[in-house]
């Protein structure tokens, strides 16, 4: 039982936050300078921890940033005249929407209002619909699946005439992740909730990708010897020994997985720094096509 | 061993037509009269068949059909300026383009410009992406996929919590089925070309939607006992005892999969004529929503 590959989601994120950076320096030569504005509803704290890193990876690379907070009974009218005002801004080529949003305010609505040249997120409707179709290009590939793509990638795993499962068919990880999948070649299914077997679905795959939210869910023995795993979840569990009182957790249960898998994404420092790189890697990409267009 | 249900296309078609012709009776008497356009570049026999179909068809029900044909040397602004014409007809409330297209015109411009509210063909990309994705509603399903599922509901075919296996990944049958299928709770494996081990795939299925293109490629020793299998396959193969000196079959091998399946559809007379059917349920429905908003 040979020890597998740990995939190192943060050393790979550092290492394109590296590329972008000389991209940007590049492009400011050029007079491009690259900005993303943020828009963030409401006090929730792991929402605002997650807008706060992303402008500190701004930061880092060069990207100018944006800082939109509204109080969280802003009105859905109020948050779409902010969206337009971005929308209609030169200095601003990505726009993302931190979710979730308070519930009185419908996210199909916003997120359809951001201007599809400005999606970074990647989750305009005409995005998703050209991702799942057959040669179309998507202007933004969503961030996450296109972290785990990335890693899958730079870790040279091969996804063509592979079988994947996907674990997770939601808008934003599980659906997308399965359609880049596909679109490489690999023979998808997607599992959920009202999969009967999810343990036997899980056995037969070459490449798993857990994007879940349920702690641990996936154990060692659901594996097929050799597999790749990706780990999607972010799961907190109490942690009474720690300070914080408590960490966090993949939907893979790590040292079970690790003793059967061929590589395998930790809980924190696996996808987890991939989705802000890949969030500035499409920064970076909208506002070199604004660019190129002046 | 059993006879198998054989699941009758046609005659459900036939029931369906019914249907609409009642709608279309009682929107007639509210003043809307539902209208169909059909576009047909070149001269291919096959198309030239199909499009006269849904005349046919179109007259059966009381939907006035407007007829286009293009000579295959057509320009791409000519069959543009044609598109727009019939997005601006208010006579007009469903616009299909006969595939294929001749190559020297680009497939993607040409449906994107059908108007969102008149693409009854549901290939619209920002019809897809919100087909693709939870929680929204596209304009209009696209035909092929959505008889299939119609099929499945009409025989009261359990697909929440079963395995389906869909073959083929086209934009226009494979992916948009197995999309709502997973809408519909099934566990849905999607596989092509590249999967290596198909046979085995779909082994495990419940059920099984085969849109391949590869005549009876599918065996009945391929199927789970009791499986259901939806057939889009239309291949024409020789047959010199017959008059036509050809003859169509499905991607599944009728013969033995009967022995095996719980439900089949014939080809001919399973899925093909559902697609006009659902192409004039589509075409009634835009006519409804644009009635509604005068
Ligand atoms: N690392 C990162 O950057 C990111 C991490 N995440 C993390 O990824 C995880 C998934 O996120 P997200 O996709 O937004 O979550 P959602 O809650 O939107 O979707 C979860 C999916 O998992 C399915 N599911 C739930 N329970 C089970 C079960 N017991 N067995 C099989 N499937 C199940 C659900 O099925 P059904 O559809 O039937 O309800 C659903 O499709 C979370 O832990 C989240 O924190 C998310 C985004 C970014
Ligand atoms: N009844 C009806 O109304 C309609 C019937 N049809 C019929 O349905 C069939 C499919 O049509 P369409 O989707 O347009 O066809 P496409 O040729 O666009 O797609 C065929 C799909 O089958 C896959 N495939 C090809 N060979 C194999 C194989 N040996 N094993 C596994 N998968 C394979 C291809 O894989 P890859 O992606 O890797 O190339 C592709 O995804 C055709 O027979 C067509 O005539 C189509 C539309 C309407």
């Amino acid at each position: 039982m040979s020890e597998p590959t740990i995939i190192d989601g943060k050393a790979t994120s550092a290492a394109i936050l590296d590329e972008i950076k000389a991209e940007v320096d590049a492009l400011k030569e050029n007079g491009c300078q690259p900005g993303l504005a943020t828009v963030l509803v409401g006090d929730r704290p792991d929402s605002a921890t997650y807008v706060r890193m992303k402008h500190a990876r701004c930061q880092d690379v060069g990207i100018t940033s944006f800082d939109t907070k509204l109080p969280g009974d802003v009105t859905q009218d109020e948050l779409l005249a902010k969206v337009s005002e971005l929308n209609a801004d030169p200095a601003v080529h990505g726009i993302l929407i931190q979710l979730p949003l308070p519930s009185h305010i419908n996210e199909e609505t916003i997120l359809s209002a951001v201007s599809l040249e400005k999606d970074v997120d990647g989750f305009h409707p005409l995005n998703i619909g050209k991702l799942a179709m057959k040669d179309r290009e998507p202007t933004f590939v969503p961030c996450t699946p296109r972290g785990c793509i990335e890693l899958l990638e730079r870790y040279h795993v091969d996804i063509a005439g592979k079988h994947a499962v996907v674990v997770g068919r939601s808008n934003i990880v599980g659906l997308p992740v399965a359609l880049m999948l596909l679109h490489k070649n690999a023979t998808v299914q997607i599992c959920h909730s009202r999969t009967p077997d999810l343990k036997e679905c899980v056995q037969r795959a070459d490449i798993v990708i857990a994007a879940v939210g349920k702690a641990r869910l996936i154990e060692g023995d659901w594996l097929k010897q050799g597999a790749t795993v990706i780990d999607v979840g972010m799961n907190s569990i109490d942690a009474p020994e720690t300070k914080r009182g408590y960490r966090m957790v993949g939907d893979v249960d790590f040292e079970s997985a690790k003793a059967v898998a061929g590589a395998i994404t930790p809980v924190p420092g696996g996808v987890g720094p991939m989705t802000i790189a890949m969030l500035l890697r499409n920064t970076v990409d909208g506002a070199k096509r604004t660019c190129a267009q002046k």
